[in-house]
Formats: C-alpha cells, sequence, structure tokens
C-alpha cells in the first residue's frame, strides 16, 4: 500500500476532524501517502482529491464538523456513480479508501467493495450509536454532553417555573442520546423508539410525581419517526390530565451535531483513524474498525449495515428507579 | 426602614439569584431584616413569606433560575389581589419592597404603588434587555452568550454541508438577542421586529453571497409576534429561489433562559441588587434601578413601563459590512 | 437491611453528588431508610449523621463536589477511631455502609470490615482512576475534560506565539490523566510516573519537531511524586538547547477536581450508586462496585486497595505517532 | 486611501481574530485593499507581508488567538528597527496601519508615528483592561468569564472540604480581572495591586468569616509585581492564624488568555475593527479607538500610552458588603 485516501460521508459528527488528523499522520508515520477527497462520494465521484501532508491536520483535532466537507451522495448509490468514483482513485493511484460516516456511508461501500474489490475501511462517525461492530461512534459523546448542558439549562426554568418540559432530542431509530442524557438529565421519564410507551404511561408517571409532591418534570422524547413527536406527545398529555398543567415543549435539533468535540470523542477518533489506517496495511478490507469492550475490532460490513444495536434493559431501568 | 420583602416574578433569567444575593447581603450589611416572598406576586398574594439570613444565599451566585421561584400572576393584575398582597406585607411588618423582573412586573408594581403608596423598586430582570431605563438587563448578556454557543455549533455543521441555516432565537418584541448573537456569529443577516424586512430581501442578500461563492449561511431570526416565523420565512424563501437550496431551520428555544449566569451578569445582579436595597433606604419608591453609561440610574416606574428601547443603527449596519 | 448509611471521604471528584443520589434513590426504590453521613469518616466518628429523604437529593445530579462534604481523616486509621464510628452506626440501627472515596477511603473499609464484620460497599469516586477494579472512576471523565478545556485555551496561545507549553495535570501516582489529555489535546509529548522519560528525551521529541517546522508545541507533564515538575523539566530543557526557546510552564492544579459532572460521569456515579446499594441487598460485603467491560462487578476490597492500575501501552504510543 | 496593513502585536487577547475580520471586511466594504503583516511589528521589520480577502477571515470569528500570530518585538524599539519597518510598508504601496494589541504596542506605534507621520490607529487587544481611553478592551470579558468558570471549579472543592482557597487571576499592573472576578465569583476578599492590603487585612476578613461560621472562602489576588504572590501570602496568612488552617494556592495562569472569545468581546472586536478602519478613511491617524459609555471614541495615543485606569471604588466596595 502506498497511497490511501480519506473521505467523511452523511452528516457530520463531533471528531471526524480528529479521526481525519490520526488517519493522515498514521500514515505519515509508516511512510505512506495520503490523499483527501471533498465533500464525500459525491467528491470521489467527481475526482475532488488533494495531497494532504501533516500540516494539513494541525491545530483541528478540537473541531466540530468535517474540514473535508461532507454530503448525502443518492449518486453513489448508482453502479455508474461507482464506476467513476473508482477510476478516479485508480487514475489518483489511490490503493486504499478510509470512509468515516454512518449506516448509509457503509452501505454505499459494502456496494462499491463489492464491485471493484477495492480495499476499503470504514470508521463509524454518527452522533446517533447506531451502529453496531462498536460500543461507541465519533461523535456520541460529545452529542449526549451538548444535549445535557441544554437539559441542565432548562432544568433551571422548570424549577423556577415548577413545570414540565418535554425535550425532544435527536436520535430517529435510536435511542441511545435520549436514554444516556436522560439518566445523566435526572429525567422523570425517557421515550425511544426501541420501547413502546404511550401518552397514558407517562400520564400516570407524571401523577406519580405530583402525589410525591413532585413540582417539575423533564422528559425526554428521542425525536423518532415523525417529526414533531414531542409536540403531538403534548397534545396528548394535556387531553388526558384533567388538571390545567404548565407544560412546555422544547426542539434541540441540530446544536446537538456539532460543537467541539469532548475528550472521549478526541480519543476514540484517534483511536479509530489510526485503527482504520493501520487495518489496510494488514490487508483487513470490506471491514469497519470499532472499539468493544476497549479493544479495536474489525467487523465486516456486511455483518454491521443495517443491523441494530440494542440498547441495555438496565439503563432504562435506571431511569425508573432514579425518579423516584 | 426595619425590614424590606424580596420576589421574583414573570420569566426567570440567568443572575436572578445573584441579585437575591446582594439584595440580602447587602440589607444585613445595613442592620436591615429581610424576608424572601415565593413564587412571585402570586406568593406575596398567598403570604409565602418567610426570613432570611446571610446562609440562604450562600452558594447560588452561580445558579441560574430563581431559588424564590417564580410565576406570572394574573391576580395581582385585579385590586382584590393586590389588596390581599398588601395586607400580607402590612401583617410581616415589611416596609419596603424588591422586585426583579420585567414589563408585566413593573406594571403591577406601579398599580400597587399608586394604590398603597408602598415602597417599592424593581429590579430589570430578563433576558429581552427589553427595558427602558437600563442599557442592560440581567440574564441579557447569558442569554446572548446562550445563543451564541448554539450558533457556534450550528455553523460546524452548516460549513461541513454547506448549508443555509435559519436560527430563531427569543425576543418577541425586540431584536436585541437577534443582533448581538447575530453580529458576535457573524451571521450574514439578522431579521428583528424592529426593522422591516421581507424574504426577498433576504434571497437578495444570499444571491449575493452565492455571487462571492459563500458557500454557508447563518441567517438569525427573532421569534416575532407569531410563532413559527423562521418556518415560515424558509418556505417563503424556498417559493422565491429557482435553484434546489439546502436550508434547515431550528429554534433554539427554552435553552436561553437557563445557565449558569456570565460574568456581566452576576456583577450587574449585584450592582442592581445593592442599589435596589440602598435606593429604598434612600426613600426612593415607584423607581426602576438600572445601568446608564455604567452608572447607577433610578427611573421612575411610569416613566420606564411600556417604553419601547430602540436598537441603534450602528449595529444592524454592522451586520451587513461583516458579511461581505 | 432496613437502613443504610453513605459517606463521601478523601479528595471530591465530581458525580459523587449524582452518585449520593442514586444510593439514595435506590434505597427508597427498594423500601430502605437511608441516612447522610457528614465530612467523611470523621463525621462518623463524631456522630454527624441525619435522615436523607427523595428530596435531599433533588437537583444535586449536575454539582460538583459533594453535598455530604468530604475530608480525610488520620482517626479513622486509629483502633479508636473505627470503635467509635462502629458505636454511631449500630446506636443509629444502621446495616450496611457505602463510602464513596478511593484508595485511603477503601482501605479504612477493609480495616473497620475485619474488625466489626459491617456489611460495606465502596464506590470508586476520584479523578485519578487510578483504582483497580474498575475500567473507569467517577470524576475522571470530567477531570479529562477539564484538562482538555484548559489545554484548548493555552493552544490557542502556544499557536499565535509560536511557544512551547509544559502543561501539569493532577495524577500523582498515575498518568492517566496525562495521557487521555494528551492524546485528545494534540500533545507533542505526555510525561507520565508509568514511564521513564528524561529531559532528554524530551530534547529529542522537540528537534524532531523543529525539523519539521513545528512551531508550537504542547507538552502534558503528570505532576509525579514531587511537586513542580513540569518546573524543574522546564530547566532542564533550558539548559540542554542550545538556541533560545520560548517556553512557559502552567499548572492547571484544583481546577481539574470541581465543576459540573459530564454525561459519562454522572451515569457511571448513578450506575455505581444504585449497584452499591443492590450489592449491600445481595449480601454482598467488603467489595468494591466497578465497572468492566461496561458490567458491574464487585471486587473484594483486599484486591483492589493498594493495586496499581496500568496504562495501556496503544495510547502511549498513540501520542507518538499522532504528533508527527 | 488605497491599501492598509493589519497586525497583532503582543501578548494575544480573545477576540482579536474577531477584529481581523471586522478590518478586513470593513475594508472591502469600502472598496479598499487590505494586507495582513505576520508576527507583530517583527514580521512588518522582516517584510512578512501578504494580502488578504474576504474568505482569509471566514470562519475565524470564533478562535482564540490571532491567525496573524503575534510576539514581542524589542528591535522595534529601535530607530533602526522602525526605520525597516516603514520601509517595507511603503514598498507595499501600504497607505494605513491598523495595530491591535496593548500598551507596549502603542507605545511602538507612538514612535513610528512621530518619526514617519504614518498613518496608524491602534486598537485595544489585551485581557487586562489596563488601557485608558476605553472602557473594555478586547478579551478582558472571555478573561475574566475564564477566570470565573475556574472559580466555580475550585468552589466546589472549597465548599465540600471546608477550606481557604486563594486564587492568583492575571493583572500585573490593574486589578480588573481580579476585581470583577471576585464580585461575580461570590469571593470573600480580593486583593489588588490599586489598593494596600497586607496579609494581616486578610486574616481579619477571614476570622470575621468565621465568627458567622463561613466555613470556606475564596479569595482573589491579583498577581502583581512579583512571582508567586499568593503562595507568600499563604504563608503570611498561616504565620499570623494561630489555629491549623485548611488552605491550598492555585494559579490560573496562561488558561486566562485563550478560549472562545465571548458575545461581547466579538461585539467589541467587530465595532473596535470597523472604527478603526473607518477612522484611518476619516483621516484620522496617531489615536486609538476606543469605546466609551457604549460610544467610538478616538483618544491621541500620546494621551492613552502608559496612563493609568483607576478601578472604581464602588467595586471594591461590593466585594466587602457582599461578602457578609
Amino acid at each position: 500500500m502506498n497511497r490511501v485516501a480519506i473521505l467523511t460521508s452523511g452528516s457530520d459528527a463531533p471528531g471526524m476532524n480528529a479521526c481525519i488528523r490520526a488517519v493522515v499522520r498514521g500514515a505519515i508515520h509508516h511512510g505512506i501517502e495520503v490523499v483527501g477527497i471533498r465533500r464525500g462520494y459525491g467528491g470521489l465521484i467527481r475526482g475532488d482529491i488533494f495531497p494532504m501532508t501533516s500540516h494539513s491536520v494541525s491545530n483541528i483535532i478540537q473541531r466540530g464538523g468535517t474540514i473535508l466537507k461532507s454530503a448525502h451522495c443518492p449518486e453513489f448509490m448508482t453502479v455508474e456513480g461507482r464506476q467513476k468514483a473508482y477510476e478516479h482513485l485508480v487514475s489518483n493511484n489511490v490503493d486504499g479508501l478510509v470512509v468515516i460516516g454512518g449506516n448509509g456511508t457503509f452501505e454505499g461501500a459494502l456496494h462499491f467493495h463489492d464491485e471493484f474489490r477495492f480495499p476499503i475501511v470504514g470508521i463509524p462517525g454518527t452522533i446517533d450509536n447506531d451502529l453496531f461492530g462498536t460500543d461507541y461512534t465519533i461523535g456520541y459523546d460529545t452529542a449526549v454532553n451538548t444535549a445535557l448542558k441544554a437539559i441542565d439549562r432548562i432544568r433551571d426554568t422548570a424549577d423556577s417555573h415548577e413545570r414540565i418540559f418535554l425535550i425532544e432530542v435527536m436520535g430517529r431509530d435510536s435511542g441511545y442520546i435520549a436514554v444516556q442524557s436522560g439518566i445523566a438529565g435526572g429525567a422523570e421519564m425517557v421515550m425511544v423508539p426501541e420501547v413502546l410507551l404511550s401518552a397514558s404511561d407517562l400520564v400516570d408517571a407524571l401523577k406519580k410525581g405530583w402525589n410525591r409532591s413532585k413540582s417539575s418534570s423533564i422528559i425526554i422524547v428521542a425525536e423518532g419517526e415523525t417529526k414533531g413527536t414531542a409536540a403531538a406527545l403534548a397534545d396528548q398529555i394535556r387531553e388526558q390530565v384533567d388538571c390545567q398543567i404548565d407544560m412546555r415543549v422544547t426542539t434541540l435539533g441540530h446544536i446537538q451535531r456539532g460543537g467541539v468535540p469532548s475528550a472521549y470523542d478526541r480519543t476514540l477518533a484517534s483511536r479509530l483513524g489510526l485503527g482504520a489506517l493501520e487495518g489496510l496495511l494488514e490487508e483487513r478490507t470490506n471491514v469497519m474498525v470499532g472499539v468493544i469492550n476497549n479493544q479495536l475490532v474489525y467487523t465486516p460490513l456486511h455483518e454491521a449495515v443495517g443491523r441494530p444495536k440494542p440498547i441495555r434493559n438496565e439503563l432504562l431501568r435506571m431511569v425508573t428507579i432514579l425518579s423516584v
């Protein structure tokens, strides 16, 4: 292996830059050239490729977002798109590819590898932590801490006004952010896609709290399948409670994607970046590098893609007990 | 004056606790007793009054929200409500009242003073900075910094994805938070209630940016009169731009009210708290204490209430120039 | 088991309050009474014991420090001290004890259990992460993030002035904070007690950086055995470098102990608090509860106390490679 | 005026980048070319000059430090040095110069203007807020907030261990940071260069606190003339108190210089940057641009340089009253 390429794809996540830095510096350490691809698979299709040096990644470890830019790329889901991408890799003398992203990114990688047998390693970069084959994804720890800081702020008001707040956090198919920010934020209840809970369950929990003369409550809701989950839930609650309640809804939204990455995310990103590079050198391909029980693990992409990662029951149980 | 009472009313704002501390410790320093009233004017009407000592306000200077709790109180807008409130003050031997809050709070105070000639001093505590008679209100600096941190996070994503973001900040009748967070956040444009701007103006600005090959844009929108301002604006923009644009809307919401108060807000709150207390001692009444040009100023409540505080044109001009 | 007691001992760590909350609410959930002991073992010796309810731990999950106060207590290292402590537990009808602290705390607990066979469970609460029997201790993740934020600030100046900074972080016998904040902070080198490195090694590393035209450098130094480590090191470096170098030393000090706990620390503290309480119910005693590979593990105190936890070589290797 | 140059000099301060951005974009807005000079006056002497565009300052408003680098430059204090600097300006067709820095920077500017009558405007950029001619300097608000966050963290430990902490903050000749962070941090006492206070005064204050059963205390000390002020003070206190006290010293150091600038600093920096540029256009020269009572004010450099800015007594009085 003489030259590797790196790209970031899909939604950005804090720590992607620390990961790019690790791939680039790991390559330099091992005497390998490295090129960057701008704007994900789309940039690869257009041949937007440039050489990277140690200086290219100076002073980026602490920055959110991705210096390589990112995008979703429907064209890479076509045979023609992937063919163009392959030709650009070949004409640039690239013989290994590292892609940082989420499930959609890896699906693209899987197709690409199936067709061209091109050496490729995926790195899990998404705030949702919904990827099989790794305990944590890059960006998750930062996103949870961002959500938590927001919850802490809102609790000041909830407590001062003795109000109920429904806070919607990110996580379309996965309740990881909701559960961990709920436990750490001292929430009364957490609603996640993995567990079927109705507005009535919520009303029951609220009433129990009122019986213990709890005056304020924080409820965390994962955004779920449909937009406006938390707002719809609030309406249902209002219908089922006979007294008037002071309840507000707030949606944290895009603030959860950005920001300075946490220590954990920078360390994880550095390990996985180096692990991906060294995986390529050891001729591992068509795999995702992850961390399980604090060890680097390479999982075949076809095993990782699209496979759900369940939430531990222990965590959901904790929410209930600790809101006593 | 032998005993003063203090309450917080209306929406909470970061720094209210630092202000309560200053009133309480100022009173103790001057050999005066001090009582707290819980839950704003409502607590006064119900007689929810308790003695406060130096220890009551230990270790609260850094906390958001208000340890006295707060609420909006329609009953205080009635003669009967104010009569009950007056009786509780008299029966508790209170001979001076400090109220921390916004415009609604001062309107109540004005009525109360008109009817009972009760010594009363108001302290401006609201994140909106929309009160006449003071350059800054308690909580404003913290709210702007909170909005700014959110904008910084969102810019990571805007920049990585080359996207347009419409960010809605608080400020129903006043664009202060929008303008200052817009300047500090490097926004391309700021929409405030004080200046009539249409979606077309925004589209023009965006097109100018594209001509200079700006790839991402942040637009700050004050929440305005009607809910969903930013979302409606986004729809109008989409209609007027012929190409497809990647635009997202995010509403910062209640996170702007809470959080650890900034250095400025704690200092301002301390000054105003002490100023209110010493104002009462100097027999000032029916006034709001504020800071103008860094000097303590007492403005009669009837002059302060309901009077708009215009935004300096210099600030709006800066947004345009600096987004070149 | 009908009544458990809880105390915090030794240096405070962020997350201790979240842990106290979990023990108290876990007890209430299981129908058990719970009492708090103020100021660690010293309070137990003096009988400073009080009942706790669910409300005692409201709104504390986000606070640094410990509401139970803490202290180091030489008297508990005597037989007489422990005898008094035992008598207070008995006279207060306590039949289980939870202690949160570090190595010294557990040593005391071990003696206490040996003498009185009193049911006792320890919870690892120390920023140093130097306890055997758990992958992470409560407070470590927060301390690393605090150190990291400081490093990020200092890098602004290092980079602007093209300077070398020696930053001393906490960790007397253990380089965990140094290594993780070094990796995440993009440090050029990390000096830890576990690895013998001399000033010459540092000078070599600096010279290599200069050859690659690196203009600024961050070096992280664990505080080590003797005070003033980083300052002494700086003097040695200055002696060995023939040209004049712009080098500054800064000691982060006590800021690393406090602050709002991170999401990870609050979750870990909640798990361990609940795990300690439920361990007592399952008649586990004389153990420390920890988390290994994300599972709750109970390690006998005599196995945990005084046993070093080595730093993974992988981490030290990463520092070298990534500073290329 | 057709082409202006900009440099940053002396110690870096948060907000310098926002200021550079405002000068550059202000110039572009007014149809003027702008060049940057690297590493302060030294870079000017060496001719390290490069053209800047709107893109040069994209996405820097939130960054600490200075993208132009900075340095102290003894050579500019010589006639020869300034002669070389002048020649580089002339040969680069520069006809106006903006310098961002502190007192030393302006002293250099004053000499330079006296000799060459070169149009020059200074912008106050220093965390110390010790410049006459402006209410606030760029970086001061951020530095105070950074010190305050550190004080908040340390108070967690002070409170948990019932300890006394002496915290040394920056401010060699000026107690601004000490006073404002002391008020906002709820300190018991603040020691500043402007007011002569001895260790005995401190001991008296501490004893008064103990009489009111205060168990922890925070004392803020400005770094003062000699190194190790706080440590020396601690020794003197220990000598004068007959009982044993648990007292710790911590020096915040260089963390106060860096970090993401606050909303206030970014706004101030933007105003002053634009004000400096437009001042040059209006043929103001040999002046420093500042903000007094929220208005832009141009003060002749010879009036501003070396003139002390006193601390308001009101602030020092507040520390005493509020620590009751």
